[in-house]
Protein backbone atom coordinates (compact mmCIF):
# COMPACT_ATOMS: atom_id res chain seq x y z
CA UNK A 1 0.00 0.00 0.00
CA UNK A 2 1.27 3.67 -0.74
CA UNK A 3 2.41 5.26 1.99
CA UNK A 4 -0.06 8.33 3.03
CA UNK A 5 1.81 11.72 2.15
CA UNK A 6 2.25 14.33 5.07
CA UNK A 7 3.73 17.62 4.41
CA UNK A 8 4.86 19.95 7.22
CA UNK A 9 5.67 22.97 8.40
CA UNK A 10 5.52 25.55 11.10
CA UNK A 11 6.28 29.62 11.52
CA UNK A 12 9.56 28.82 14.00
CA UNK A 13 11.51 28.16 11.34
CA UNK A 14 13.01 24.90 9.95
CA UNK A 15 15.40 24.73 12.32
CA UNK A 16 13.07 24.35 15.64
CA UNK A 17 12.82 21.88 18.26
CA UNK A 18 9.07 21.60 17.67
CA UNK A 19 8.89 20.63 14.23
CA UNK A 20 11.91 18.08 14.43
CA UNK A 21 10.42 16.58 17.48
CA UNK A 22 6.69 16.20 14.83
CA UNK A 23 9.12 14.61 11.99
CA UNK A 24 10.59 12.37 14.55
CA UNK A 25 7.09 11.05 15.72
CA UNK A 26 5.80 10.80 12.71
CA UNK A 27 8.63 9.01 10.41
CA UNK A 28 8.26 6.33 13.70
CA UNK A 29 5.22 5.27 11.96
CA UNK A 30 6.00 3.05 8.76
CA UNK A 31 2.98 4.27 7.01
CA UNK A 32 3.95 7.66 6.39
CA UNK A 33 5.96 9.70 3.80
CA UNK A 34 6.93 12.86 5.37
CA UNK A 35 8.03 15.91 3.51
CA UNK A 36 9.27 19.32 5.17
CA UNK A 37 8.89 22.75 3.86
CA UNK A 38 9.55 25.33 6.23
CA UNK A 39 10.52 28.77 6.82
CA UNK A 40 14.73 28.92 6.64
CA UNK A 41 14.08 30.90 9.79
CA UNK A 42 11.21 32.29 12.67
CA UNK A 43 8.47 33.50 11.15
CA UNK A 44 5.84 34.39 14.01
CA UNK A 45 2.88 36.71 14.27
CA UNK A 46 3.10 37.05 10.08
CA UNK A 47 -0.38 36.24 9.79
CA UNK A 48 -1.62 35.11 6.69
CA UNK A 49 1.09 37.21 4.79
CA UNK A 50 2.22 35.29 1.45
CA UNK A 51 5.18 36.74 -0.48
CA UNK A 52 4.02 38.72 -3.73
CA UNK A 53 7.08 41.16 -5.12
CA UNK A 54 9.82 39.20 -4.20
CA UNK A 55 11.23 36.05 -5.86
CA UNK A 56 10.94 33.15 -3.14
CA UNK A 57 14.59 30.62 -2.55
CA UNK A 58 14.12 27.35 -1.33
CA UNK A 59 17.31 25.78 -0.22
CA UNK A 60 17.82 21.96 0.31
CA UNK A 61 18.48 21.52 4.38
CA UNK A 62 19.99 18.45 5.76
CA UNK A 63 19.89 16.96 9.64
CA UNK A 64 23.71 15.52 9.80
CA UNK A 65 24.14 14.15 6.61
CA UNK A 66 20.38 13.29 5.98
CA UNK A 67 18.21 15.22 3.69
CA UNK A 68 15.87 16.92 6.19
CA UNK A 69 13.59 19.13 3.83
CA UNK A 70 12.90 22.45 2.37
CA UNK A 71 14.00 25.32 3.35
CA UNK A 72 11.83 28.56 2.31
CA UNK A 73 12.52 32.09 2.38
CA UNK A 74 9.00 33.02 2.97
CA UNK A 75 5.93 32.77 5.15
CA UNK A 76 4.66 29.63 6.32
CA UNK A 77 1.80 30.16 3.94
CA UNK A 78 4.17 30.74 1.08
CA UNK A 79 5.77 27.19 1.67
CA UNK A 80 2.99 25.94 2.00
CA UNK A 81 1.64 27.04 -1.30
CA UNK A 82 5.38 26.46 -2.96
CA UNK A 83 4.81 22.71 -1.73
CA UNK A 84 1.66 21.51 -3.18
CA UNK A 85 2.32 23.57 -6.32
CA UNK A 86 5.40 23.60 -6.79
CA UNK A 87 7.65 21.25 -4.74
CA UNK A 88 5.73 17.96 -4.02
CA UNK A 89 4.95 15.39 -7.03
CA UNK A 90 1.62 15.13 -5.42
CA UNK A 91 -1.40 16.32 -3.06
CA UNK A 92 -0.49 15.55 0.46
CA UNK A 93 -2.79 13.41 2.10
CA UNK A 94 -2.39 15.61 5.45
CA UNK A 95 -0.66 18.78 6.51
CA UNK A 96 0.54 19.40 10.09
CA UNK A 97 1.69 22.76 10.94
CA UNK A 98 3.63 22.89 14.40
CA UNK A 99 4.46 22.03 17.05
CA UNK A 100 3.93 25.45 17.52
CA UNK A 101 6.38 26.91 21.07
CA UNK A 102 3.68 28.52 22.36
CA UNK A 103 -0.06 28.39 22.33
CA UNK A 104 -2.16 29.74 19.33
CA UNK A 105 -5.71 30.61 21.13
CA UNK A 106 -8.12 33.19 21.43
CA UNK A 107 -7.94 36.47 19.22
CA UNK A 108 -4.57 36.07 18.65
CA UNK A 109 -5.25 33.11 16.13
CA UNK A 110 -5.14 36.04 13.50
CA UNK A 111 -1.94 36.86 13.80
CA UNK A 112 -0.36 33.15 13.82
CA UNK A 113 1.85 31.91 11.34
CA UNK A 114 0.96 28.39 12.66
CA UNK A 115 -2.35 28.95 11.71
CA UNK A 116 -2.21 30.41 8.49
CA UNK A 117 -0.22 27.58 7.26
CA UNK A 118 -3.16 24.89 8.27
CA UNK A 119 -5.47 28.06 6.44
CA UNK A 120 -3.40 27.70 3.37
CA UNK A 121 -3.40 23.72 3.33
CA UNK A 122 -7.49 24.01 3.17
CA UNK A 123 -7.68 26.29 0.94
CA UNK A 124 -6.05 23.50 -1.51
CA UNK A 125 -8.50 20.88 -0.12
CA UNK A 126 -5.68 19.12 2.44
CA UNK A 127 -6.71 18.17 5.30
CA UNK A 128 -4.71 20.43 7.96
CA UNK A 129 -3.89 20.95 11.54
CA UNK A 130 -2.21 23.46 13.77
CA UNK A 131 -0.44 22.27 16.38
CA UNK A 132 0.70 24.42 19.69
CA UNK A 133 2.15 23.76 23.30
CA UNK A 134 1.04 26.17 26.36
CA UNK A 135 4.81 26.75 27.10
CA UNK A 136 6.37 29.29 25.44
CA UNK A 137 9.88 28.78 27.78
CA UNK A 138 10.74 25.30 28.14
CA UNK A 139 8.36 23.47 25.89
CA UNK A 140 8.47 19.47 26.24
CA UNK A 141 7.79 18.57 22.71
CA UNK A 142 6.60 15.14 23.63
CA UNK A 143 2.89 14.74 24.56
CA UNK A 144 2.21 17.06 21.14
CA UNK A 145 3.92 14.65 19.11
CA UNK A 146 2.04 11.45 20.32
CA UNK A 147 -0.94 13.24 19.61
CA UNK A 148 -0.10 14.47 16.52
CA UNK A 149 0.58 11.06 15.32
CA UNK A 150 -2.85 9.60 16.74
CA UNK A 151 -4.46 13.17 15.15
CA UNK A 152 -2.67 12.32 11.38
CA UNK A 153 -4.08 8.47 11.70
CA UNK A 154 -7.93 9.86 12.68
CA UNK A 155 -8.17 13.21 10.16
CA UNK A 156 -6.43 9.81 7.20
CA UNK A 157 -8.94 8.13 7.87
CA UNK A 158 -11.84 10.14 8.30
CA UNK A 159 -11.15 12.94 6.57
CA UNK A 160 -12.01 16.47 7.34
CA UNK A 161 -15.51 18.61 6.13
CA UNK A 162 -14.66 20.92 3.45
CA UNK A 163 -12.97 24.73 4.49
CA UNK A 164 -12.34 23.24 8.30
CA UNK A 165 -8.90 22.87 9.99
CA UNK A 166 -7.99 21.87 13.65
CA UNK A 167 -6.73 24.25 15.83
CA UNK A 168 -5.01 21.77 18.36
CA UNK A 169 -3.62 23.14 21.61
CA UNK A 170 -1.60 21.22 23.89
CA UNK A 171 -1.33 21.66 28.01
CA UNK A 172 1.56 22.55 29.70
CA UNK A 173 1.34 19.62 32.00
CA UNK A 174 2.81 16.17 32.29
CA UNK A 175 0.92 13.27 30.15
CA UNK A 176 -1.02 12.00 32.96
CA UNK A 177 -2.29 14.76 34.46
CA UNK A 178 -4.08 15.55 31.01
CA UNK A 179 -7.82 15.50 31.52
CA UNK A 180 -9.25 14.75 28.26
CA UNK A 181 -9.62 15.91 24.76
CA UNK A 182 -12.11 18.78 24.70
CA UNK A 183 -13.87 20.61 21.02
CA UNK A 184 -13.81 23.95 21.76
CA UNK A 185 -14.05 27.58 20.16
CA UNK A 186 -11.88 30.27 20.07
CA UNK A 187 -11.84 32.43 23.60
CA UNK A 188 -11.51 36.17 23.68
CA UNK A 189 -8.23 35.79 25.20
CA UNK A 190 -5.38 37.86 23.68
CA UNK A 191 -1.75 39.88 24.36
CA UNK A 192 -2.28 43.07 25.57
CA UNK A 193 0.03 45.15 24.09
CA UNK A 194 1.46 48.25 25.30
CA UNK A 195 4.46 50.76 23.56
CA UNK A 196 7.72 51.38 24.61
CA UNK A 197 8.84 54.91 23.34
CA UNK A 198 12.63 55.44 22.77
CA UNK A 199 14.35 57.91 19.66
CA UNK A 200 17.29 56.85 17.80
CA UNK A 201 20.16 59.10 18.04
CA UNK A 202 18.72 61.64 15.44
CA UNK A 203 15.98 62.40 17.12
CA UNK A 204 13.22 59.59 15.22
CA UNK A 205 11.00 57.91 17.39
CA UNK A 206 10.27 53.92 17.44
CA UNK A 207 8.41 51.79 19.27
CA UNK A 208 9.00 48.10 20.65
CA UNK A 209 6.17 46.16 21.24
CA UNK A 210 5.26 44.75 24.49
CA UNK A 211 2.48 43.09 26.40
CA UNK A 212 0.57 40.50 28.89
CA UNK A 213 -1.59 37.93 27.52
CA UNK A 214 -5.13 38.35 29.36
CA UNK A 215 -8.51 36.42 29.73
CA UNK A 216 -10.89 38.90 28.87
CA UNK A 217 -14.15 36.56 29.22
CA UNK A 218 -14.59 33.05 30.62
CA UNK A 219 -16.58 30.01 28.87
CA UNK A 220 -15.50 26.77 29.74
CA UNK A 221 -15.85 25.24 26.15
CA UNK A 222 -13.12 27.87 24.58
CA UNK A 223 -10.12 27.22 23.80
CA UNK A 224 -7.70 29.24 26.72
CA UNK A 225 -10.15 27.44 29.38
CA UNK A 226 -9.48 24.10 28.05
CA UNK A 227 -5.78 23.92 28.26
CA UNK A 228 -5.64 26.03 31.43
CA UNK A 229 -7.62 22.89 32.89
CA UNK A 230 -5.60 20.60 31.47
CA UNK A 231 -7.21 19.35 28.46
CA UNK A 232 -6.30 19.43 25.14
CA UNK A 233 -7.95 21.88 22.84
CA UNK A 234 -9.46 21.09 19.56
CA UNK A 235 -11.21 24.26 17.72
CA UNK A 236 -12.33 23.54 13.84
CA UNK A 237 -11.54 26.87 12.28
CA UNK A 238 -12.97 28.17 9.31
CA UNK A 239 -11.94 31.19 6.92
CA UNK A 240 -15.12 32.45 5.82
CA UNK A 241 -15.24 35.60 8.34
CA UNK A 242 -18.47 36.63 6.97
CA UNK A 243 -20.56 37.35 9.74
CA UNK A 244 -24.16 35.84 8.71
CA UNK A 245 -26.23 36.74 11.67
CA UNK A 246 -25.25 40.60 11.00
CA UNK A 247 -26.16 40.51 7.72
CA UNK A 248 -30.19 41.22 8.09
CA UNK A 249 -28.88 43.58 10.45
CA UNK A 250 -27.22 45.54 7.74
CA UNK A 251 -29.55 45.58 5.44
CA UNK A 252 -32.14 47.46 7.68
CA UNK A 253 -29.67 50.10 7.02
CA UNK A 254 -30.69 51.10 4.01
CA UNK A 255 -27.76 51.85 2.60
CA UNK A 256 -28.44 53.31 -0.94
CA UNK A 257 -25.99 54.33 -2.83
CA UNK A 258 -27.31 58.00 -3.41
CA UNK A 259 -24.41 60.10 -2.23
CA UNK A 260 -25.81 63.31 -2.53
CA UNK B 1 -19.16 70.68 19.39
CA UNK B 2 -16.16 68.31 19.46
CA UNK B 3 -15.02 66.94 16.03
CA UNK B 4 -14.87 63.00 15.43
CA UNK B 5 -11.58 61.66 15.43
CA UNK B 6 -11.27 58.87 12.25
CA UNK B 7 -8.01 57.50 12.16
CA UNK B 8 -7.21 56.64 8.06
CA UNK B 9 -4.73 53.78 6.96
CA UNK B 10 -4.09 51.42 4.37
CA UNK B 11 -2.07 48.94 3.13
CA UNK B 12 -0.60 50.83 -0.31
CA UNK B 13 1.52 52.90 1.85
CA UNK B 14 1.42 56.26 3.13
CA UNK B 15 2.41 57.96 -0.26
CA UNK B 16 -0.83 55.99 -2.24
CA UNK B 17 -3.31 58.24 -4.21
CA UNK B 18 -6.02 55.91 -2.67
CA UNK B 19 -5.24 57.20 0.96
CA UNK B 20 -4.77 60.69 0.00
CA UNK B 21 -7.94 60.59 -2.00
CA UNK B 22 -9.60 59.48 1.28
CA UNK B 23 -7.79 61.99 3.28
CA UNK B 24 -8.95 64.79 1.20
CA UNK B 25 -12.50 63.98 0.84
CA UNK B 26 -12.99 63.13 4.65
CA UNK B 27 -11.53 66.45 5.47
CA UNK B 28 -13.86 68.59 3.46
CA UNK B 29 -16.47 67.93 5.73
CA UNK B 30 -15.97 69.69 8.75
CA UNK B 31 -17.34 67.47 11.44
CA UNK B 32 -13.91 65.29 11.02
CA UNK B 33 -10.76 65.07 12.82
CA UNK B 34 -8.66 63.47 10.38
CA UNK B 35 -5.38 61.03 11.62
CA UNK B 36 -3.28 59.62 8.96
CA UNK B 37 -1.49 56.48 10.55
CA UNK B 38 0.33 54.31 7.50
CA UNK B 39 3.10 51.84 6.28
CA UNK B 40 5.89 53.71 4.94
CA UNK B 41 5.94 51.55 1.69
CA UNK B 42 3.79 49.03 0.47
CA UNK B 43 2.51 46.16 2.14
CA UNK B 44 0.05 44.39 0.79
CA UNK B 45 -0.71 40.52 1.01
CA UNK B 46 0.89 41.12 4.41
CA UNK B 47 -2.21 39.44 6.12
CA UNK B 48 -2.41 39.78 9.71
CA UNK B 49 0.79 40.52 10.20
CA UNK B 50 2.61 42.26 13.69
CA UNK B 51 6.28 43.44 13.94
CA UNK B 52 7.07 41.62 17.71
CA UNK B 53 10.85 40.94 17.24
CA UNK B 54 12.20 44.50 16.19
CA UNK B 55 11.41 47.83 16.98
CA UNK B 56 9.04 49.86 14.86
CA UNK B 57 10.29 53.40 13.68
CA UNK B 58 7.77 56.00 12.91
CA UNK B 59 8.47 59.58 11.51
CA UNK B 60 6.19 62.54 10.19
CA UNK B 61 4.91 62.54 6.75
CA UNK B 62 4.46 65.85 4.99
CA UNK B 63 2.13 66.74 1.73
CA UNK B 64 3.77 70.32 0.38
CA UNK B 65 4.63 72.20 3.52
CA UNK B 66 1.54 70.53 5.58
CA UNK B 67 1.81 67.81 8.35
CA UNK B 68 0.03 64.51 6.75
CA UNK B 69 0.36 61.68 8.74
CA UNK B 70 2.53 59.69 10.42
CA UNK B 71 4.93 56.53 8.19
CA UNK B 72 4.97 53.66 10.08
CA UNK B 73 8.06 51.23 9.22
CA UNK B 74 5.91 48.13 10.16
CA UNK B 75 2.07 46.69 8.82
CA UNK B 76 -0.94 47.98 8.36
CA UNK B 77 -2.00 45.96 12.08
CA UNK B 78 1.35 47.31 13.51
CA UNK B 79 -0.30 51.36 12.00
CA UNK B 80 -3.81 50.53 14.12
CA UNK B 81 -2.07 49.46 17.23
CA UNK B 82 0.49 52.32 17.56
CA UNK B 83 -2.25 54.53 16.45
CA UNK B 84 -4.38 53.76 19.24
CA UNK B 85 -1.47 52.69 21.88
CA UNK B 86 0.80 55.26 21.69
CA UNK B 87 0.49 58.18 19.01
CA UNK B 88 -3.17 59.17 19.08
CA UNK B 89 -4.49 61.61 22.51
CA UNK B 90 -7.98 59.70 22.63
CA UNK B 91 -9.50 56.86 21.17
CA UNK B 92 -10.65 57.30 17.64
CA UNK B 93 -14.21 57.29 16.59
CA UNK B 94 -14.27 55.49 13.14
CA UNK B 95 -11.59 53.89 11.59
CA UNK B 96 -11.11 53.62 7.83
CA UNK B 97 -8.58 51.40 5.73
CA UNK B 98 -7.92 52.39 2.13
CA UNK B 99 -8.92 52.92 -0.15
CA UNK B 100 -7.42 49.89 -1.82
CA UNK B 101 -6.34 49.96 -5.34
CA UNK B 102 -7.93 46.79 -6.37
CA UNK B 103 -10.87 44.66 -5.05
CA UNK B 104 -10.82 42.78 -0.92
CA UNK B 105 -12.91 39.95 -2.04
CA UNK B 106 -13.50 36.07 -1.56
CA UNK B 107 -11.24 33.80 0.04
CA UNK B 108 -8.63 36.14 -0.55
CA UNK B 109 -9.61 38.32 2.41
CA UNK B 110 -7.32 36.36 4.63
CA UNK B 111 -4.53 38.10 2.83
CA UNK B 112 -5.47 41.74 2.58
CA UNK B 113 -3.48 44.35 4.65
CA UNK B 114 -6.05 46.53 4.17
CA UNK B 115 -8.78 44.15 5.81
CA UNK B 116 -6.59 43.80 8.63
CA UNK B 117 -6.21 47.35 9.57
CA UNK B 118 -10.05 47.13 9.71
CA UNK B 119 -9.99 44.00 11.84
CA UNK B 120 -7.15 44.92 14.09
CA UNK B 121 -9.38 48.48 14.94
CA UNK B 122 -12.33 46.34 15.86
CA UNK B 123 -10.19 44.27 18.22
CA UNK B 124 -9.48 47.59 20.03
CA UNK B 125 -13.56 48.37 19.76
CA UNK B 126 -12.88 51.40 17.15
CA UNK B 127 -15.79 51.01 14.32
CA UNK B 128 -13.50 50.36 11.41
CA UNK B 129 -14.31 50.25 7.82
CA UNK B 130 -11.98 48.47 4.75
CA UNK B 131 -12.95 50.17 1.47
CA UNK B 132 -11.22 48.69 -1.63
CA UNK B 133 -11.78 49.72 -5.69
CA UNK B 134 -12.45 47.03 -8.10
CA UNK B 135 -9.38 47.96 -10.73
CA UNK B 136 -6.10 47.43 -9.96
CA UNK B 137 -4.74 49.20 -12.95
CA UNK B 138 -6.33 52.40 -13.72
CA UNK B 139 -8.59 53.56 -10.38
CA UNK B 140 -10.84 56.07 -10.00
CA UNK B 141 -11.08 56.89 -6.43
CA UNK B 142 -13.68 59.78 -6.26
CA UNK B 143 -16.47 57.51 -6.17
CA UNK B 144 -14.87 55.55 -3.17
CA UNK B 145 -14.52 58.25 -1.36
CA UNK B 146 -17.78 59.96 -1.49
CA UNK B 147 -19.18 56.65 -0.31
CA UNK B 148 -16.74 56.66 2.77
CA UNK B 149 -17.52 60.14 3.73
CA UNK B 150 -21.58 58.80 3.29
CA UNK B 151 -20.18 55.97 5.21
CA UNK B 152 -18.24 57.76 8.00
CA UNK B 153 -21.45 59.73 8.69
CA UNK B 154 -23.89 56.56 9.00
CA UNK B 155 -21.38 54.74 11.21
CA UNK B 156 -20.34 57.03 13.71
CA UNK B 157 -23.92 58.21 14.26
CA UNK B 158 -25.49 54.02 14.52
CA UNK B 159 -22.31 52.51 15.54
CA UNK B 160 -21.45 49.12 14.66
CA UNK B 161 -22.36 45.40 16.20
CA UNK B 162 -19.32 44.10 18.86
CA UNK B 163 -16.77 42.46 16.85
CA UNK B 164 -17.67 43.05 13.67
CA UNK B 165 -16.48 45.46 10.74
CA UNK B 166 -17.76 46.24 6.87
CA UNK B 167 -15.62 45.06 4.21
CA UNK B 168 -16.98 47.89 1.20
CA UNK B 169 -15.97 46.94 -2.54
CA UNK B 170 -16.35 49.54 -4.90
CA UNK B 171 -17.44 48.22 -8.62
CA UNK B 172 -15.69 49.12 -11.73
CA UNK B 173 -17.86 51.69 -13.06
CA UNK B 174 -19.36 55.05 -14.05
CA UNK B 175 -20.94 56.50 -10.91
CA UNK B 176 -24.62 56.53 -12.95
CA UNK B 177 -23.75 53.13 -13.58
CA UNK B 178 -23.70 51.88 -9.87
CA UNK B 179 -26.89 50.09 -9.69
CA UNK B 180 -26.99 50.08 -5.76
CA UNK B 181 -25.45 48.53 -2.44
CA UNK B 182 -25.82 45.09 -1.90
CA UNK B 183 -25.28 43.06 2.28
CA UNK B 184 -23.07 40.34 1.19
CA UNK B 185 -21.49 37.61 2.20
CA UNK B 186 -17.36 36.32 1.49
CA UNK B 187 -17.23 34.74 -2.22
CA UNK B 188 -15.26 31.60 -3.08
CA UNK B 189 -12.86 33.96 -5.69
CA UNK B 190 -9.48 33.33 -5.27
CA UNK B 191 -6.48 34.37 -7.23
CA UNK B 192 -5.11 30.58 -8.48
CA UNK B 193 -1.32 31.04 -7.75
CA UNK B 194 1.60 29.07 -10.07
CA UNK B 195 4.99 29.55 -9.73
CA UNK B 196 7.75 30.43 -12.17
CA UNK B 197 10.97 28.27 -11.35
CA UNK B 198 14.66 29.96 -12.14
CA UNK B 199 17.81 29.09 -10.59
CA UNK B 200 20.27 31.77 -9.81
CA UNK B 201 23.97 31.70 -10.84
CA UNK B 202 24.85 29.72 -7.94
CA UNK B 203 22.24 27.36 -9.08
CA UNK B 204 20.16 27.87 -6.07
CA UNK B 205 16.18 27.79 -7.01
CA UNK B 206 14.05 30.29 -6.63
CA UNK B 207 10.45 30.77 -7.29
CA UNK B 208 8.51 33.72 -8.55
CA UNK B 209 4.38 33.57 -7.90
CA UNK B 210 1.93 34.32 -10.33
CA UNK B 211 -1.83 33.97 -10.94
CA UNK B 212 -5.18 34.79 -12.41
CA UNK B 213 -7.80 35.57 -10.36
CA UNK B 214 -10.96 33.15 -10.65
CA UNK B 215 -14.43 32.63 -9.60
CA UNK B 216 -15.04 29.39 -8.31
CA UNK B 217 -18.78 29.21 -7.11
CA UNK B 218 -21.88 31.79 -8.00
CA UNK B 219 -24.14 32.86 -5.63
CA UNK B 220 -25.52 36.39 -6.28
CA UNK B 221 -25.14 37.54 -2.54
CA UNK B 222 -21.72 37.59 -2.58
CA UNK B 223 -19.33 40.27 -2.89
CA UNK B 224 -17.70 39.33 -6.04
CA UNK B 225 -20.96 38.97 -7.88
CA UNK B 226 -22.09 42.02 -6.15
CA UNK B 227 -19.37 44.67 -7.81
CA UNK B 228 -19.14 42.19 -11.07
CA UNK B 229 -23.21 43.37 -11.50
CA UNK B 230 -21.86 47.08 -10.74
CA UNK B 231 -23.36 47.15 -6.96
CA UNK B 232 -21.52 48.59 -4.05
CA UNK B 233 -20.43 45.55 -1.77
CA UNK B 234 -20.74 45.81 2.13
CA UNK B 235 -19.64 42.78 3.54
CA UNK B 236 -20.21 42.37 7.76
CA UNK B 237 -16.69 40.39 8.68
CA UNK B 238 -16.11 39.21 12.19
CA UNK B 239 -12.88 37.39 12.79
CA UNK B 240 -14.49 34.40 15.38
CA UNK B 241 -12.88 31.85 12.70
CA UNK B 242 -14.62 29.20 14.94
CA UNK B 243 -16.98 26.99 12.48
CA UNK B 244 -19.66 26.42 14.86
CA UNK B 245 -21.96 24.61 12.99
CA UNK B 246 -19.01 21.45 12.99
CA UNK B 247 -18.42 21.37 16.88
CA UNK B 248 -20.91 18.67 17.49
CA UNK B 249 -19.61 16.81 14.40
CA UNK B 250 -16.10 16.45 16.22
CA UNK B 251 -17.59 15.84 19.36
CA UNK B 252 -18.85 12.31 17.80
CA UNK B 253 -15.38 11.41 17.03
CA UNK B 254 -14.66 11.02 20.90
CA UNK B 255 -11.08 12.08 20.41
CA UNK B 256 -9.39 10.95 24.16
CA UNK B 257 -6.35 11.76 24.91
CA UNK B 258 -5.47 7.90 24.92
CA UNK B 259 -2.27 7.89 22.75
CA UNK B 260 -1.26 4.05 23.35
Amino acid sequence: MEKKLILITNDDGIKAEGLSALYTALRKDNGFDIKVVAPDRERSAVGHAITVFDPISVKKETKGKDFFGYAVDGTPADCVKLAIKAILKKKPDLLISGINRGPNVGEDIIYSGTVSAATEGTIYEVPSIAMSIDNLKNPDYHIAAKFAVKMAKIVIKKGLPKKTLLNINIPNTAEDKIKGVKITCQSTAKFKEYFIKRADPRGRDYYWMDGDFVEVTKNKNDDYSAIKNNYISITPVHYDMTAYDKINFFEEWHIDKDMK
